[in-house]
């Protein structure tokens, strides 16, 4: 029997990880979005957004990325009412944090447990994946796929994810305080469309030893794996200080340091991610960076 | 203390394994090369080979792979005489399974024992993949590495290896009794400067499956990460039927299938491999192939 009500919570999430574009995705802890959904007898969805960075968020559910998914449900099922829903955002959009990703997440499975699909794996990711395209532009499932499963997840074009639980290691965030209009599509765009052979051939060792540093649990292993040869330079043009931080980064300890999914964040992983934050934000100048103190989480999307 | 006189075996390998170029080997069971050196006062590097296809390999030090390596020795270590060193090779040269890389691989544990250099897994790496390139035109460690370390091993461009044990699965190889001359150089010289994108995100995806799967000793998802999109479709050129190969092998079973190394061997992997070879050869037509049943093995270069 399906309910008429739901609240469901998904984390944050830091896609690509360094070598995994497109490919890899880490929840976060202690960080997400709530949906609260509501099947009622009007049709179309109707959205409210409260919380971090709320006034950003379109509400027009075909610009709104958990709307995308409640009106393509409507759509596919053909179902007459509609559905009401409250986004309280936790994770501050425009970030690289997987903001939208993680709504999309959370009303993919509101959505499922709503209506009672019983929709597999593949297909939760599908529907998350969509609502991602509607604001991002392009349907690439490493962010959704992180909050749905939690965990460390590899996902290929397919929406076939595996999920291993995440290394035990600390995770600093610095997100400076800079805007970019339209900013996933931006970030995609600085990318070249050819890249060298050698360069690919690096970036697929990175991502080999950063897969098996999860499958055996090898934090450190995990974070000296956060290498890139071909998506970092080019995104690293629109973050200003982007090399400093980083150095700061390793200065202070970090395993290895990166750009959150497509930035502007810049994340790091070690052991004493306190003094690893305060570095990078110092290291971002004069622009103000917030800093996050976190871990992976292995918690995906739950119903709340 | 040093001593005088060393046997030693190297196995067989599998470098690239589809989605792997440069970074994935595995050694294989039951195939292997022996060397049995000896220091003498005489200076220089006395090759004697026999065994499959010793004919076609150079006994000039400098053109064979495991002179090169007792050649460099020498001069590296500044000593006065020399080594007398005999090959039986049970690796066919020019198949692509890791010929060439067996014997550099036996001769750099040789030297390293002869001498009591005490080389770190790094020096060996570097001592063998050098002996490699006195052959193969460039200094790549995927083949010797396996062979050094036995099991499935990541290689950098540093030479740093990972290593672990591979999965517990069949392997199917067919070599079809084609000679390409520079075989390795010709293969190497098929490849593009510049890769697609979505091809290296997609060999990204499948890399990072592979060696997920064989750190989570699932033999099925290795079968299935057996994918690549950007070396396979060049090589492939120079193996006459490859694709009806592949075709015959994945619908007699194979969870996956691809070109060994270099080639012009095709491996596969499944349950049933003895059938799997055996269609995998006939669909070589009337291109005689020789069909190998074996396993990935986890012993590696050992003094015997």
């Amino acid at each position: 029997m399906s309910v008429k009500q739901l609240k469901v919570f998904a984390p944050a999430s830091i896609a690509n990880l360094g070598p995994g574009f497109d490919v890899f995705g880490i929840a976060l802890d202690g960080l997400g979005d709530i949906i609260e959904a509501e099947q009622v007898d009007e049709p179309g969805v109707l959205i409210e957004v409260n919380g971090v960075g709320a006034d950003s968020i379109p509400v027009k559910a075909s610009e709104n990325s958990a709307g995308a998914v409640f009106q393509h449900v409507l759509k596919e099922k053909g179902l007459h009412g509609g559905f009401r829903i409250r986004i309280s955002k936790g994770v501050p959009p425009g970030k690289g944090l997987g903001s939208s990703g993680a709504s999309a997440a959370a009303a993919a499975v509101a959505a499922d447990r709503l209506l009672g699909l019983g929709l597999p794996a593949r297909g939760l990711v599908e529907l998350a994946a969509m609502g991602e395209a509607a604001v991002a532009g392009s349907a690439h499932a490493d962010n959704v796929s992180a909050s749905i499963f939690g965990g460390f997840i590899i996902v290929d074009e397919r929406y076939d994810v595996i999920r291993m639980d995440p290394p035990s290691i600390g995770v600093a965030v610095a997100s400076p305080d800079i805007q970019i209009e339209n900013k996933t599509k931006v970030a995609r765009s600085l990318l070249p469309e050819m890249i060298g052979m050698k360069d690919a051939v690096r970036s697929i060792g990175y991502a080999s030893r950063m897969s098996a540093a999860v499958a055996l649990g090898d934090t450190v292993l995990f974070g000296k794996s956060i290498g890139d040869a071909f998506v970092e330079p080019y995104r690293a043009r629109i973050i200003p200080h982007f090399w400093e931080v980083k150095k700061a980064a390793l200065d202070a300890g970090a395993y290895g340091c990166s750009i959150a999914g497509g930035g502007p964040s810049v994340f790091a992983v070690g052991e004493d991610v306190l003094s690893i934050g305060k570095a990078m934000a110092e290291a971002f100048g004069d622009i103000r960076a917030d800093v996050l103190i976190t871990k992976p989480s292995v918690r995906g999307a739950t119903v709340i």
